[in-house]
């Protein structure tokens, strides 16, 4: 679903039409024209990449599975494959008067998301579903993680209303939350492949 | 298949133009105006959820596949990828005079839906594709759900045409019915993971 | 991708304006007038669904993979992502005085389907990739049905442009072959499921 | 993903309207006239199919996976699923005067594109991924390919400018390059399916 999600990003990038206001623009310009959607693109893409990338790593940890479970994962992923209409959102009005509001749209959905990747979390640990050997540091350093980012992306909302691009930059800082957060303690690779010989 | 139709539902999601009858419109009214595209979003995202952990979990009482259980399947598949253009539908209509008709059709198409759910269930159990220590409890409350269904899902396409929300409101009730619709006995973990040390 | 293929064809059904030469238009009329889109839509899945089975069932009768099969099951994998827009042509013009065209366009690209077929079973065979346990019966009965293909489609093509329903329904027809083609001799179910005790 | 990308570049392609500059075309010459359309769908589906056969078998080679091969890997994704958008640049451009700067775009995304494969391999290596079997005249190939391919992709855009289809089939001609880069020393079978009885 992370891969669909993702993928259908770049549907939203759509050529504008070849005259403005009565003049004639070369594809270049209409290609030039089209830099929110490329920024809105990349951002929405590396935010949905790290999700799944830290979702595939936090799965590792359950041992088991139940219906909460299931409905807790189930709300996340509806935050997820709606990003597309907030990136859309996003694109369309970042060149405008109007990015401010775009942008706390943006930012806004990232708080809900935030909020679900909390509950998924309180599902698992409350429902036992944890597996046994897990680091007591690694439950640390999730909680402290879950707990920051919906703080984060409010400050990045609250701040997208006065300073749209600031409120940006501090949306993207999570990125580096969320890729610093091992769920592992070990250093060095994250698993080994398992593979018939070549 | 139920990842792909769950995913794209965002996509029926658009921004309106930002004039209307000569008014500007701020972004944030039009984000607004959206809300019964949301509300179609949420619904769809919950009933294609709940038919995916249905189906993932049907499947895991069935021992052996047929071509005729392979067909039933392939036309509960049909009318689950169907399902984001009655959404659609919903979502443009809900605030217009006609709603009544959008959600009567709304409603219609989960008739056939678990129409089709039923044919598979009868596929299912004429051809003795059932595994054979599948609770005798388990099968009554599955057939009784299954019984259901086409019943409420007719109660609410045709209260639609006079209650619209009323409609919807059954339409959603049955959720629980299949959220409640455990497929084990037990009501512990579906199933321990089986996955090698992290 | 199948999968994919199959869920995408209902992006392809919208209802349109409404509006038509200056007359209002209900929902349902203009649901009702969405009649060539369903039709369409149901002939596509249906096709896509078997193709999905059948390539299944054929994978399951090789033994190793080379190169020169995995591009001739690209060349047919680039077919079936093609189809949603022959139908969507179809869809479009069904109703109107131009339905022979699209209708032989539509059975046309089934033609190359059908060849593209052809050429994966001649690579499988030709190049030894096929199991050793396959019965000649199998072989003979597959042999046939690619080689028919080609040819009812064609038909379907030609009769299109004087009888356009009628080129729909050959096209149609094709479904029998292709559900009747059984991979295995045996009559029972085609496979055992795999699972450990729910 | 790769089988995502794919198959969303059919909903690029789309039937004009039925009038063009006041005069009435017949379906015929509408969808001879999407020619365009279809050369940049044929294009694409090949490059990414090619694309998705390395990738499967670059994977084969790496035998641990950590946190910079995912990102250098998401990078790459980021690239593919991109191709869509260029790929409609191109067929909306291909026919026009402006078709030079739309053939130039479309190369220019694949020099990227060959930068982020560059990219992963360097990981591969530097972080020790690669199994330890790997013969050493394999890796020299893939070496040799992987420097090659910006190189020409350059090339190609450079050429776009003044002779545009000299510019696509410098593009093309890549797929030469990639398609003889076998990931084996063997010439047989890539590998034996591992299957239970038919």
């Amino acid at each position: 679903m992370f891969a669909i999600a993702i993928t259908l990003l770049v549907l939203e990038i759509r050529l504008p039409e070849h005259t403005a206001g009565g003049a004639e623009l070369t594809v270049w310009t209409r290609l030039a024209a089209l830099w929110p959607s490329y920024l809105a693109f990349l951002l929405s893409f590396f935010v949905i990449l790290i999700m799944w990338i830290n979702h595939h790593e936090l799965m590792r940890l359950v041992r088991a599975v139940d219906y909460p479970f299931l409905f807790a994962n189930g709300l996340l992923l509806l935050t997820v494959s709606f990003v597309p209409f907030p990136t859309a959102v996003l694109a369309g009005q970042l060149a405008t008067p109007e990015s401010a509001t775009a942008v706390a749209f943006y930012c806004g959905t990232f708080v809900i998301n935030s909020l679900a990747w909390g509950l998924l979390w309180l599902t698992i640990v409350r429902r036992g579903l944890l597996r046994s050997d897990v680091h007591p540091t690694t439950l640390l350093r999730i909680r402290n993680a879950y707990a920051a980012g919906p703080l984060v992306y409010s400050l990045a909302t609250v701040v997208a209303f006065y300073r749209p691009f600031l409120g940006l930059a501090i949306n993207a800082s999570l990125w580096l939350l969320w890729i610093r957060l091992c769920y592992h303690s070990s250093r060095g690779a994250l698993r080994e492949q398992e593979r018939r010989p070549a």
